[in-house]
């Protein structure tokens, strides 16, 4: 039986900090807009009015799932795991990216279809070979994804002992939109049409078919809205599972979590339904092209930073993001106040200068 | 007599090659959204499938504004020398973000009203002390437009000699919103009200007398539409004629620029009309909380590649964006194609999986 950690409340002193530091800074208060609001929320998780950033992970889970027999994806399942091998070579758009931002990458395989020989760079924790199949029954077992959802807090409670300051979500897994869609629907009522999109790229044909298979996939399970490891084992993935698990381990740590688009959007959505106090720890990185995505931020409250049209997932998202989170904590960190600096504040009604 | 240089056409060939080394790459054909378009376009200005990055500078151009007896700006003109004291000094936001990216600041004087002391961070080339006030008269005499131009010409050319790779353009002039709402304004014909905000942080009455303001100098100066540098000396400012020719000089060596905000980018508005071939180098970082930008951004036909609701000017939009333009050309880099990682690609509409 999972047992989920505790999760803090923010440290709303500490935002207020935040807040009063940006307005002693050389510049009008709010001008730096979003990146102002972030590093108050940073404060706010971390409890940290200079919140550290420097050591990031990206965690990417990798899983497959039975689904694919239906043609739900443009790509045979057979990517998934050479993803994971070019994953572990380091030439994906991930670790481009991830290198980059100075983050280091974990590839964790919590259910591909396939065995890997070991290696120093991939976790392995396969909790099954991929889902069954969602259209003829459950996808995984409740204790299947319970065992996934707890290697997303193992792993990333090894992450934290190794020191990590902010961390970001990704996922390799063919056909892994549909799942997502499932889950987005079952956990917001959201119609089926509204929240299932074209992937990685089908056609109007293979969208009908995938459209077809959520709502099969829901009418053969019929998950339980109101008990979301129910939706989660029934259809969900193993993946989607750890994710989650990284999602509630790092927040009960007080670390941020970047999330990338609609996979881990939809990973968020199962923790918040498990624990509601996880999206107090979430940035949303930016708004993906899939359709389902801005139907599950607006559930979760969440405001996205940027919207590039992005639509690969592995976590590329959250990994440009850091860079945002990064000058959010730099500016808090490495501004001159009006007062270091001699600079004169505002023009006050009556001519005066304050701050002269 | 300026002689503005000539900017070659852009490298459609190096584009195309760019997007078919995209499609190699291990991910689902535009699946990286802007950043595959970014980097077809950076190879377009560079001539390079692969472009460099490396070397990148944030060109800041400071100048004093006349108009500010007016009341326009929340801030006292004392503000625009202290803050390049503070550039000099490594303390304002454009340090932070320019450290952040890599790049270097060069800020230069090309019109404040207040003598600096040498400074080996301060390029010294003021073309007059402030502008005078538009309101009873033109802002410059056309030859201080040509002049401030020619500055900025010069300080691109001095940088690309020392190894330039792409540069940012940011401002500093406490009253610089009042000019470019002008220049907006006349040179796209919408309404003033419509170009005209609240800048570094006017109240409803200053707001109102700031669009009169705007209206005013318009009506008094009677700048000729057609005749850009007309506009820029009646209306514009120093800073913003110097920025506008960083921009035409950069274009002439097929240099990327990326413009900021609501300033830039009116510095960008008179330089497309004094040669239009120079919009194919300039690269929109961001979308400003200052509503004139998105009506100049339409008329430019640029589209920002993110809004995080600033305000603050400087260059730090645009430093920000350095950090997709690097991501970018490092994606066309860095990424294996699905040959090198032994991927497969899409399946066929009779199942046949291309590619392996």
């Amino acid at each position: 039986m999972l047992t989920l950690p505790a999760i803090p409340p923010l440290d709303l002193q500490a935002a207020a900090a935040a807040r009063a530091r940006q307005d002693s800074l050389t510049k009008p208060p709010g001008s730096l807009g979003r990146l102002e609001g972030l590093a108050a929320q940073l404060a706010a998780m971390t409890g940290h009015v200079q919140p550290p950033v420097a050591r990031k992970a990206v965690i990417v889970m990798a899983g497959d799932h039975g689904v694919t027999q239906a043609g739900v994806s443009a790509y045979p399942a057979a990517v998934t795991p050479q993803m994971v091998l070019n994953f572990i070579g380091g030439g994906a758009a991930i670790n481009v990216l991830a290198r980059q931002a100075g983050a280091r990458v974990i590839v964790v395989d919590v259910g591909v279809a396939a065995d890997f020989a070991d290696h120093p760079g991939l976790v392995k924790r396969k909790v099954a070979p991929g889902t069954s199949n969602m259209l003829s029954g459950p996808a995984m077992s409740r204790a299947q994804a319970e065992a996934a959802l707890q290697v997303g807090l193992d792993v990333v409670a090894g992450e934290i002992a190794q020191g990590l300051d902010v961390v970001a979500t990704g996922d390799m897994g063919i056909g892994n939109t549909t799942p997502s869609s499932a889950i987005v629907a079952a956990l917001t009522g959201a119609p089926v049409a509204l929240v299932t999109g074209r992937g990685t790229g089908l056609d109007d044909a293979g969208l009908a078919r995938k459209v077809a298979a959520v709502q099969q996939a829901l009418e053969t399970n019929r998950p339980d809205p109101h008990d979301a490891l129910d939706v989660l084992a029934k259809v969900g993935g193993l993946e989607i599972a750890g994710l989650a698990g990284v999602m509630l381990g790092a927040a009960a740590q007080r670390i941020p979590v970047v999330i990338d688009g609609f996979i881990s959007g939809a990973a968020a959505l199962v923790a918040a339904s498990l624990a509601p106090a996880v999206t107090n720890y979430l940035i949303a990185a930016h708004r993906s092209v899939e359709i389902g995505h801005r139907v599950l931020l607006a559930h979760l409250g969440l405001e996205p930073l940027f919207d590039l049209e992005l639509r690969l997932g592995e976590g590329t998202g959250a990994a440009l993001a850091f860079h945002l989170v990064e000058a959010a904590a730099r500016i808090q960190r490495e501004m001159a106040t009006f007062a270091e600096a001699g600079v004169s504040t505002r023009v006050e009604a009556d001519g005066h200068v304050a701050g002269l």
